[in-house]
């Protein structure tokens, strides 16, 4: 693969999150990385202590306008994650704007990272500049579904709730390409995609029993017949929270899409990305396993009221090990794919 | 290899110079790479035509408490390069002074960018803090000649100065390890080394005719004997000029130095570093030579003057092709190697 990513995120001197986590696999995959960092932190946020600044928005104009005088915007993808204020976010929005007017054609994935598990962790006021100003613009999505249910407005509970929110993205937001990467799977769920996906029959103690469905709808081009080709995959989580993942999933994502390649491309694509990151959680699981058990404490928020340093400890020890295992981004073990999900519209 | 770099340098949006250069070559070969970005600029001042923010030393001084108090200061390898200003420049020095008084042995490579040619490109009062706060710290410096000027106060013309000043770099600074990187090879210099290397026979349309010096000198441990161990090697320069190749060869000396292993430990390092740089820039003149005309002008500073556009194009051409060149990064040509320069010190 070659090309050029225009990828806005942030910094963290160390451990892999934002751009951390995206550009060396972007660079491995054989893409150019244009990285303009949003923040520059110690450290991601989930340590709690962590000191830095964010970039204001006339710092990031003033460096759009020299690039562009340059002619320095030669990306043909762009990739945002992590903007900490509407005002950066907004000046962010007027460049992807120019960029997808200009002549070269732009594949544009937008994260809209915004928060998790039901927690906003961005300044509410760019809930609006994403969705009007950069759902319009995206090729690709990647929400979680917290975020689906932000920008949509539907909340997420029921089969009909996602249908309605997938349908939402396409037909309201213009959203081509849909992937909601973990969707925790109920029991209502699990019974309506136990024919096209269950989880894997492997068992490994770094399962935690539970699992996480991930779907990719890509809009039809034709006036008749489905909304979207549909895909899922069911997928073990792994014990743990780690950090980073949504933006190491997001790059390769981008990096793996070739949407010239028919109806299967964003499947296969997100089938790639998920085998890359399911491998590497499973080494990081193994790799903080091998630690001294003080330096990997279990999550336990009141143990950690009681003590900050026990998180710090945790965060430290589940930080991605993805320059270790630069082979599985190369060559992405790839044991389990997703597949089409026929009656999902029906 | 495997290991943590702690690498504090620049960051440009677009291109390869200080981090963008030095982190992906560092990754590639296995190290964890916790990057301070001194600058987030849009790309290198050779363009002339460049914006972004310093980063302040409250900034950065910030950034190190917090990473100190969550025990993120966990490289044993420190990597320093452009620094804007003598207040960061301080910030970082005493970080360094802390991380090299701790428990962990540290290997401090310093290249203490400066200048090139005679032309000073950094605030004056930087270079005080280079010479008395940082190099009695370091365990490894890669400057250029006029750095080695600047820092020793002895201007390098003559073979016998050349000798000055390596001595007083390792006796008076105490600096184990030195990497000239670049001398031009005088007349007087090419009879001297004439015994040890010569430039290499293989002719190319990418060489420019004139060739560089590159000397190493590792500090001898015996009271009696000569001053240092040196090897030395003749390179055929590549046409045009190329920024970011510095920051490169820094990274790359640091990745391969396993100072453990005997005599020879600095000369292979630098030998790696070497093979892979010139195959870096021979790919990266032959991409510039496959481009249309008007986008690879020719240095010509009286052309650059009457239209700035012509300098900018011919900065863009000449970016390093580090990414594409991933294999010679893991796995380098090696064609020729560093060779002892037994009679130096004589």
């Amino acid at each position: 693969m070659s090309g050029r990513v225009l990828s806005i995120q942030s910094h963290v001197v160390s451990g892999y999150v934002g751009n951390k986590a995206a550009t060396f696999p972007l660079q491995v995959l054989g893409y150019d990385v244009d990285a303009v960092n949003t923040v520059q932190y110690s450290n991601h946020a989930g340590y709690r202590r962590f000191a830095g600044t964010n970039s204001q928005a006339t710092e990031l104009d003033s460096i759009f306008e020299a690039m562009k005088k340059n002619g320095l915007f030669r990306a043909n993808r762009i990739l945002t994650g992590y903007v900490p204020n509407a005002s950066s976010l907004q000046s962010i929005a007027n460049l992807i704007k120019w960029m997808c007017s200009g002549e070269n054609e732009i594949m544009y994935l937008l994260d809209p990272v915004m928060g998790d598990d039901g927690r906003l962790y961005v300044s509410p006021d760019v809930v609006p500049v994403y969705r009007d100003v950069l759902l319009p613009l995206a090729t690709v999505i990647t929400p979680n579904w917290f975020e689906v249910e932000i920008l949509t407005g539907i909340k997420i509970t029921t089969m009909a709730s996602i249908k309605s929110a997938v349908e939402k993205l396409h037909s309201v937001h213009g959203v081509p390409h849909v992937v909601i990467s973990s969707l925790p799977l109920t029991a209502e769920l699990e019974a309506e995609v136990a024919a096209v996906t269950r989880p894997a029959a492997r068992s490994n103690s770094a399962y935690s029993g539970d699992n996480l469905l991930c779907i990719t709808s890509s809009a039809s081009a034709a006036k008749e017949g489905p909304v979207s080709n549909v895909h899922a995959i069911c997928i073990p989580r792994i014990k743990g929270y780690y950090s980073g993942v949504g933006d190491l999933f997001s790059a390769l994502v981008l990096a793996h899409f070739r949407p010239t390649e028919g109806s299967e491309a964003l499947s296969d694509a997100t089938t790639l990305a998920l085998s890359t990151i399911q491998e590497i959680l499973l080494r990081t699981y193994e790799h903080c396993e091998s630690l001294a058990e003080e330096e990997r404490p279990p999550t336990d928020d009141e143990a950690d009221a009681a003590d900050a340093e026990r998180r710090v400890r945790r965060m430290r020890a589940r930080e991605l090990r993805i320059i270790q295992n630069m082979e599985c981004i190369r060559n992405p073990p790839r044991e389990r794919c997703m597949a089409r999900w026929t009656g999902f519209w029906d």
